[in-house]
């Protein structure tokens, strides 16, 4: 809350945006955002959990793809999904946000509106913040803090062998909407047919999975799980689980969930889709192994609930591969993907 | 943890990284940094505390006047210095930084040893961060969490009039040392003289007044207290406390505690050394106000532990305003200290 010279802007600018954020956790709010630091009464035999996340203008989002809006909202979004992946409940998080002088005043209560949607849904507190000048290209580093019952552990390091692979969403769709932005827009005057939409939105606007990371939390005291959030792309997430927990990988290509609209948006741009499928990312979907009879269980859980449940593989002893199988047979999957995939981006 | 696409490259970055930082708090970190967030058991009782800071290349330092080791230190040490002001221990800390091009590792890895030291000092474990790309000026945040009794509360609202101003440390170096590295260098073959080191290490290794902060703490069940941390220079840190606490705070000039080392310096380049003292800010001791007998039971306690502690000044009734009281009469002082120090800034 220190460091910024402009006092009495710095002042009128955190009145205005601490007024859109309701206090949903007062009760344990012991000392709420405004002095040096703020302070809160964790609840009895929760972990905290703690992540962060920065966004950089020109790097992770750009002002012609995404509305100040969306970029808030997804600054917070990207944090609450990590939280889901530890299987957390999110209560709390904090903005630090390094700003040009080319950004209107307006455009900054968006961002800060677009968190506060978020923060509504998740019932989450802002509990601080720092903002500072920026020569140019905005920064923004959020902070998100969330509990979890101690005993509960949902990590990249427990696959086993003979596991089940799973996610909890579509894959590929934040990809293709990003591509959609970039090259894939009608002439002017032409509408955007409105299937596609779901593609924008997974890029602009994703869903962070916290209440299926909380149904996966509840197995997690039977059965070793192990979990990702999708981040970086279904390829990257499946070797990252198979290098820290010692196993091979193996996705079965027919039953990755992959949306149809998607395959026709692919197929227009000339474009294999599992491109976007495999190496991605940003779907922010969960990502993890557990063993046949839980996965069972879990399907029942997540069909009670509407949320889809995908089994896209397996686990395999080995050293840490991960494989894609098809009709063809069996391919390594390196973190990038398809390798072809990885020469067009490097 | 997410969002880079060179993840090998993150990969072996925070494995070199992580190895520098000693894990103290071991038994209470459940989940260590590396999974998608981290998971801590807090102490019974204890509430978090919770701040940021981001520090900015060419805003907030810059190469010519701050290497790389501290930076590092410095923010982590302003960090540490807000959970000082609210009584609190510091336990664990996240960093999230966005990188040009232009820093060499060995630059980056500096930045790490830079906090590492402070890291070992008040033995906080690093529990998280993100490091990103970005185009031009290093980007630092840094979160620190902490902890205090959840009883103790030592905000800038809590002053009461008839109350005791009292500061920690000396005050205005940081800013002579800033001003000494941007003007006061001596020639070329020419050496510093030694006595100006102090001021130089008040601009670039504050040291954070956390000891000093946990003594208040003791105090704070019985008495009211109110605290700041000196980040943005004692006329704005008093105008703080003056408008939150709905008091008049009055600053005596002749109590003010002032090193012999900037006094000759300020005179040597003939600036007038209260513009420093007053309105330099970054000296991070710890600002506040205590009832009488209240003061006489700190000085003792301070006095046990060898640390400084200046009164100086005092509280009355009024309307949230702060004066500088000195020979000639007391003069308003607004945030930004002296008038001319103000029009010399803008």
């Amino acid at each position: 809350m220190a460091g910024h010279r402009k006092l009495d802007h710095e002042f009128a600018f955190i009145k205005e945006v601490s007024s859109y954020f309701k206090p949903y956790r007062a009760k344990q709010t012991l000392v709420p955002v405004g002095d040096d630091a703020a302070v809160y009464r964790p609840a009895e035999g929760m972990g905290q959990v703690v992540t962060t996340d920065t966004m950089v203008e020109g790097i992770h989002f750009k002002r012609e793809t995404m509305s100040s809006w969306q970029i808030g909202y997804k600054a917070l979004a990207v944090n609450l999904s990590d939280i889901a992946a530890m299987g957390g409940r999110p209560t709390y998080f904090i903005i630090s946000m390094a700003i040009p002088d080319d950004w209107t005043l307006d455009e900054l209560l968006e961002i800060y509106k677009g968190m506060k949607h978020l923060a509504d849904q998740f019932e989450v507190d802002l509990l601080g913040g720092d903002t500072v000048s920026i020569p140019d290209h905005l920064v923004i580093s959020v902070t998100a803090i969330g509990e979890v019952e101690e005993d509960v552990r949902l990590l990249r390091s427990q696959a086993k062998p003979g596991q089940i692979l799973f996610v909890t969403g579509q894959l590929g769709n934040a990809a293709a909407g990003l591509d959609l932005l970039l090259h894939g827009r009608p002439a002017d005057g032409h509408p955007l047919p409105e299937a596609l939409q779901l593609l924008l939105d997974a890029h602009q606007q994703p869903h962070p999975h916290v209440a299926q990371g909380r149904l996966l939390a509840q197995f997690a005291r039977e059965y070793a799980i192990s979990l990702n959030d999708v981040s970086d792309g279904l390829s990257s997430e499946a070797n990252e689980i198979a290098a820290a927990s010692g196993v091979d990988v193996v996705i079965r290509k027919e039953q990755l969930p992959v949306s149809r609209i998607l395959l026709n948006y692919a197929h227009q741009r000339g474009i294999d889709p599992y491109t976007w499928v495999l190496g991605g990312g940003e779907d922010f979907v969960l990502v993890g192994t557990a063993p046949v009879e839980a996965v069972e269980r879990m399907k029942q859980a997540f069909a009670a609930q509407n949320f889809p449940f995908y089994p896209i593989g397996y686990t395999t002893e080995g050293t840490g591969c991960v494989w894609l199988e098809g009709k063809q047979g069996k391919v390594r999957l390196d973190p990038m993907g398809y390798n072809h995939f990885r020469q067009k981006r490097d």
